[in-house]
């Protein structure tokens, strides 16, 4: 017997049809002896609704009460759920945020979460009932609900996983795990079986489709491995673990684009110390995440400094460096939003030299030009143009051989 | 500076617009330097929606779930609703049942409230801060969401008004106030300005349409004014209040017709001491109420035992008297659904004579028989035809002369 925790996403849950099959698969799984807690999201479709709602009333909707609004979303899937499987002899009772005692900071609308009480949630557990908990709330030191922000369901459960010490959290889901690329641009992407913790959180921009990156990081912290896999088939998808326990260390797990990026350029800097701080420190403050940066070598005392961004990002960061150009004597600032980072991902690039070479002379070859460069153990990324990217992921898919079925 | 408790029913706040209204007309209380509670249902429609999602999964939905389900209803219109006060500058804060500490027993979709954390509420009010309380939900003991019926918002109100000791409860709805009858049947049907509790409790046939009974029944405990009115002008509507707070004792305040009834008669049943309740004493566990009794006198010691009960109980009384029949050796059963009661109510009937002789005199000159009759202090009851209710209600309402304009 074990101890399981699954997640069911919007999709999942999207209708009473579905809620009928994710209550056979919960029911299979606890009539196979195991102990199961169960994560929802909202229907789909019903969190942006009731955000719409709000928003309609109000341009800046106060944030508390938002989270009251949309913390509805989860607690009407987490009753139907509950209902449904305990309509097929399932004893079954639903815990909202409150409830399961899921105590969050106080920052509306993206709030971490604390602790959670799991000694009660397995006390519960161990009286033969499965428990449905409302994903993505919880509740402040004070009782005011809040919400972990997009995606927090995948937060909840290996929050949920961690705190009731489950064998293993399993993210059900529309997709059946994790490719090597994303197969609409590749089509001979491969699932891949297992992947590490640190690869998961490299090639966000495939995982972010299926993982919310924060819930991987929390996953990485307590070592509970994920399992990334279809709502709707038994088929093995992919496990999330720790590198020692991944069978064989690929050179590339994948590769992956990110279109959303945006490149931002302060031109003509005047070279002195403490000027690049006092670029970054304001961004900082202004909780925008900077990506790559890169800084030309200067040329009589000034030189240019390159960053990327988010594309929702992009504006806020523009602003705040326009205003900085004068200040620091800069020349101005250019924005160039057709820019795309492509990045091959695998733990094995630390014991294999050339790596990142190949990466270059296959882009190279395809007559991809490379605007800038960045590394980090497990990663490499390159900057190219917004149309080559899909082409690039093809040609880096190819080379480094992804397609090619291995051994799980 | 006085403390009001305003309820908004479902089409008050069943669209954005109509929660814009809702929140001028709170922010006016406020700006007037009241301090103020809203209490909120669920936008017009969504409990339905709700309740038939969850008996689509289950024709015998758990109700623990149920109740999950539906409470998410008035967590939506009371966020939505404080949204738009903020939004329009007035300090709002929602609570759900579990925040406002209303504590109910655990008889889920009829709970019972037990406990309000009056004083809690009021050092939030003392704040300056307008509260908007989620109707109809609590929670029990162990904090299981339960909620308190249908029309529990009304519930919710008054028993919010009490534990806060509000001035005033406002009842505020699609209606204007409570009317002398009604007045599609009865055009010339007067909005009455004042009426005791007694009064109200029996014109139920009136009342359900505006207030619940239950929420009556706690306001006459508790001695708060109900002040029933329209939620969309600033007209004065109907005071629910001690029978002393009248400035007249009208003899007939209303006259009701409640068509939902249904007569059953035990024939020849043996005319012995314990007999009738041997056939009341089931209906009782069965939690049915009985309405009218009436016993013939009894011939060759035998006697027709006739009883009114509800439309909606009256499958399963009539399944247990004919269960009863051969035990208490009846000869049988007989069912009338054919049958309409229609009442006068007045406190001032209880020192003025002839009042029920002349109620049967206006029905007897307009040819409608009446097959029984019942009376109580305040009110006298006449069991008719169904096809002649409209009629005996104009024909009464004219004959005490209901629909003359009087002073308030």
């Amino acid at each position: 017997m074990s101890l399981v925790v699954q997640k069911y996403g919007g999709t999942s849950v999207g209708s009473l049809d579905r809620i009928r099959v994710v209550a056979e698969r919960v029911a299979d799984t606890y009539r196979q002896g195991h102990q199961v807690v169960v994560v929802v999201s909202a229907m789909a479709g019903e969190t942006d609704r009731l955000l719409n709602m709000g928003r309609e009333l109000s341009p800046r909707p106060v944030e508390r009460e938002m989270d009251v609004l949309v913390a509805s979303g989860e607690q009407v899937s987490a009753a139907l759920l509950a209902i449904q499987l305990n309509e097929i002899g399932v004893p079954t009772r639903s815990l909202l945020g409150h409830q399961a005692r899921i105590v969050t900071d106080a920052v509306h609308q993206k709030a971490r979460i604390r602790t959670i009480d799991g000694p009660a949630l397995r006390s519960v557990l161990e009286t033969g009932q499965v428990l449905v908990v409302a994903g993505f709330q919880g509740t402040d030191a004070y009782g005011n609900i809040t919400t972990l922000g997009r995606g927090g369901s995948d937060t909840s459960a290996v929050a949920i996983a961690a705190a009731v010490k489950a064998d293993v959290c399993e993210i059900c889901t529309d997709v059946d795990g994790v490719y090597t690329t994303d197969p609409s641009i590749c089509p001979n992407a491969r699932k891949i079986p297992r992947i590490s913790y640190e690869e998961m959180l490299e090639l966000s921009s495939l995982g972010a489709k299926v993982l919310q990156i924060r819930s991987v990081e929390l996953a990485m912290k307590h070592r509970m491995p994920l399992h990334v896999r279809s709502s709707f088939s038994n088929a093995e998808g992919t496990i999330v673990t720790d590198e020692e326990h991944l069978l064989e260390k690929v050179v590339v797990a994948g590769v992956a684009a990110d279109k959303k990026t945006v490149k931002l350029t302060l031109r003509a800097l005047p070279d002195h110390p403490g000027v690049v701080a006092s670029v970054f420190e304001p961004l900082a403050e202004a909780n925008i995440s900077v990506d790559m940066i890169i800084q030309n070598v200067s040329k009589q005392g000034h030189t240019d400094l390159t960053f990327t961004v988010s594309r929702e990002d992009a504006d806020r960061a523009e602003a705040i460096v326009e205003n900085l150009a004068t200040s620091v004597d800069a020349q101005g600032v250019t924005r160039d939003d057709d820019v795309a980072k492509v990045s091959i991902v695998g733990v094995g690039m630390r014991n294999h030299a050339g790596i990142a070479a190949r990466m270059f002379r296959l882009l190279a070859d395809a007559d991809i030009n490379i605007e800038a460069i960045s590394t980090s153990e497990i990663k490499t990324s390159c900057l190219i143009e917004t149309e080559h990217a899909d082409r690039a992921v093809v040609v880096l898919h190819d080379g480094f051989e992804l397609g090619k079925p291995r051994d799980a």
